[in-house]
């Protein structure tokens, strides 16, 4: 007997590039996008700019420094800023918003919903003093779907209010939307409306978008040629990069597809429940679901051929375009017959 | 008419150096103490490691030099440390904590009381995976009297059982114990009491006990000598500092008199219940005034020559050796008579 | 009339993948390398292990993020390192060595030759008191060849000398090796035979080499592991980098093809030579022409069709695998005619 | 027999505050300088901004977190600064002017002599390129005197040229002054004409002129007030520094008594040259000795009483304060008794 291939549920970001954007990268018009800028990236961080409503952008080899870039960018030594308890560039990033960046974090408890803070909270939390000896607050670090909070949408009326209360304080803001096509397709609103008033946003072409490398951060002009140099001293800057960016234009046609995934992560919760499963509502490609022993839960789950990560304490699902619905329903027996 | 010399309750930093301060200070053997250890540097050093319990300590401008050359030598680039929150490492040393040590601060909430993390929190909180993409959670960082909490008194049992829950975790722990003095003082045990288990422990010379500079870290003697090479790197290694060593060893003759300062506190704080504040009752020499309006409060107390500081969106007022028992009544007629 | 189509002597960096490469990236077997390693990715740091003589590898985006993990994991605060004057550290990674890595540079002087530093001068700088209040040199950084000094070769003996002499001092070594494929075809000896004594090494794939995107860094398992870290704090992780790692493979198989780029470069200079330009005589893909206004010069050569860069006060002209020998001689034609 | 009090030739930061010192320090009316400024701490730095010709100043702990404070706030990172071979920014301050100011050093060589670079290296070397990917020289760094060259001074003129050379090509200028006073003496001009053009200016009051603690930070107003944020962050914000500041007044008053100093230096020179060393001819209150072994020679002059410290591959002696012209005899004699 043969142990059946794993269907694996662990991220997004295990999706592999298919055939036609193999094609496309192996057709890509090239250039030394250090010396004098490859023609593919620059039609692929034009392409991202129109789709997110910014003036500019910049390819950057992962989301993680694509975030980094923009808070060096914003932040200095004595600031301090505001993110979602539980937000990306807190628990999942080495601590670089810290060390790197120069901000000293101050996490915004989720008073509107999972993963989603209140701009009450944000003119509480902000401190504007301008003593000499004091942290002033500049900046507000927003995340669209929110990752640690299972996939959680943060919807363009409270988002734009977020916003609104930032400006108001004259503090910059940054939105890691890693997945925020998900949010997108999600709510049905254009990614452009759930950009409105940021300073800068870092979107991914490798998760649910199934682009083998790299992200792209977005903002006007001059913020993008300042990051452009940041980007060089953190090493990431690349030769003939459009060999993936090519990817990264395909990946860019796949937006809507995304709603699969939505739906598939509702089957798989629907199922989980009906077993038994206490599991978090999906509201876009992600559930997380509460168990009494994380770890002996995975084990169980590796040995019937499901992968699945855990996050926060509890056991994450994340569902992708290399996961089809059959392959949920087989998740689903698997699980069942087992009796995990 | 002449406006009444003010009566300072904004801190305990506000004390002057006395006669006898002042003798010491002329009197002092010196040396340089770059070269080759200041006679009198080395005394009050080996006196305060007596105190705390350590073998070692070292002598700093400041308790945010000490904060931080502890934080340094604690953390690096991609670890996580847990601290009260509100804690002073975190809000008021201009977050080189995170820029400067490197650490991600995670906080602790106060579950125990004002000021009070739980050991439950810090093993609940600490990230304690190996995954090599994780923040590793390193450092517990404590205060004791917790400054942000009114000078709140971490009691001995529950500051070892923080200390035994870092252990267990393999958690380094900091004491910023600005003002151990007064939790001492409050509690009657000894200051080596509320060091159990420490790995460094910072205190100030230059609040309540009256010198005019300085600050001491203590720890082991590995420890101390590195905390040497990093105080010279951030510019706070000095020359002849037998001078305000001097000083140093005098305040901490006086350590018991700061049970006046919490004396005073009290007959504050019932003086101002009675006149219809709301406040804390006072555990040290601090008590916190929640008021509608923080700035407009401040500035009719100061217009009645009474000043103090706002802490947290609360008023904060501090008694110290320079404010005598009659100088506190007279503060409260000020109040009462002009209706602040 | 019609521009001729500039041939492009920059740099090596301009390479683009053929269709060999690009069918191999079609055909990557690829993973999550940040999840659980892309077998394709594991593939070529194996090799690239293997061809340099180390136990273990990892792939970078870029040589400069090679070389920043490389002194990040090498250099503390309070750390001096020596590195030859005009290397790419110091000169062309915008600082990071000093501000990210923490190391203070101390150059060395090119007193056995254009870019080659002695023995002598590595025991002779090196400062080895162990004084708390002061630098201690603890790495030696090379670079083979030597790119500000137009490509030049460090042979295997003094490469010897210069590792035999760091290690008696009790120093790291770390080899910038964008390049030191050029150097082990110019030598006629496998590139191991250029790596004795290092603890780090960092080679291109990107450059003669052709692929589109990526470095390698080289070590012992336990630097590999940590330096794996290093990289995910940076954002140099990436997802199915497999697609690159294809592109890498084949690269390798080309390294001494290498050799018809040096004998490209030793026409070009003789071509030079005879219209009475002062070049150096090149040793590897690399010749610098000095000039009396270098701007000018490059201005000039640009309108008849011939791309040439500034290095160091001189201007340097690259030969790669897209310029063929007929098109160095196209080159040389345009020049003289043009009487540049 | 007993063996004599040794005369301490180490450096001029052996000095110890007098009789006329420890009284003004008893005596000085002091303040809360992190609170609200203590009066003596603003008379102390009215007075040194007045001696050296800027609008403002800031006292600090140290030298070193004097410099740091200018580098952090005039380097950026990605930025290149240009300072003497030897300079103490560059060799005694742990590296800080690299990991925490940010910069990347460039040294200049002494072209002019012991010390002294040419406005022709400044321009040389300052690397203007605006390009997004190039290390950009934004600062020179100045020394005067020049400790790691024997106290050397750099007369107006000189100084004068390479000021305006810095501002020609857009740079910034910070003048390392620990000895300014010396070098003002030895050329009989105000210290004012040796900070010309400098857009900041570090001044010890530690060394030749007796106080026990500190230095000073000049600059204009807004240079100034954010050098004040600064030093915060380091931890070198003091209490009732007005102690310290007393005995900086008194030291102030006694620059032109530094000629004695430089007239011993002088006795000293020519005694040992009589004896057959070869030493340089002090400019200032220091002289380099060659010798064949520094640290037995070192040994030897310990023994007979004599004490000096080894410099850049010799040994230094420094006179100052506590040093009589007969103590400087008495030295030469022990040395010439022992045959040292």
């Amino acid at each position: 007997m043969t142990t059946p291939a794993p269907i694996d549920l662990r991220s997004d970001t295990v999706t592999r590039p298919d055939e036609q954007m193999l094609a496309a990268m192996a057709a890509a018009d090239v250039g030394d996008d250090v010396l004098d800028h490859d023609p593919t990236m620059r039609a692929l961080e034009e392409r991202v700019a129109q789709l997110l409503g910014t003036s500019s952008a910049l390819w950057v080899p992962s989301g993680t420094m694509g975030n980094l870039i923009a808070l060096m960018l914003h932040l200095k030594r004595g600031d301090r800023f505001l993110a979602p308890r539980g937000a990306h560039v807190l628990n999942h990033e080495l601590g670089s918003a810290a060390w790197l960046a120069g901000g000293m974090p101050d996490p915004l408890d989720w008073d509107a919903g999972p993963g989603r803070p209140t701009a009450e909270a944000v003119r509480a939390q902000a401190n504007l003093t301008m003593a000499y000896d004091a942290l002033h607050t500049t900046l507000l670090c927003l995340e669209n779907t929110h990752n640690g909070a299972g996939g959680a949408v943060v919807p363009p009326h409270e988002h734009a209010r977020l916003a609104a209360a930032a400006k108001e304080l004259g503090l910059k803001v940054h939105l890691d939307g890693a997945r925020l096509w998900n949010a997108s397709v999600a709510l049905g609103v254009p990614p452009a409306a759930l950009t409105v008033g940021v300073d800068s946003v870092q979107v991914c072409l490798s998760k649910g978008l199934g682009a083998p490398v790299g992200s792209v951060l977005a903002g006007e002009a001059e913020f993008i040629k300042a990051g452009r140099r940041v980007r060089k001293m953190l090493g990431g800057g690349v030769r003939q990069g459009g060999v993936l960016a090519a990817a990264g234009l395909i990946a860019l046609d796949r937006i809507d597809a995304l709603g699969d995934d939505h739906d598939n992560a509702r089957i798989l919760a629907d199922g989980l429940v009906e077993q038994g499963w206490q599991v978090t509502a999906p509201q876009t490609n992600m559930l997380l679901a509460a168990v009494p022993d994380v770890q002996l839960t995975l084990q169980r789950l590796r040995a019937v051929g499901v992968l699945a990560v855990p996050m926060n304490g509890q056991v994450r699902f994340v569902t992708h375009r290399n996961v089809s619905k059959s392959d949920v329903e087989e998740a689903l027996r698997r699980i069942a017959e087992a009796g995990v």
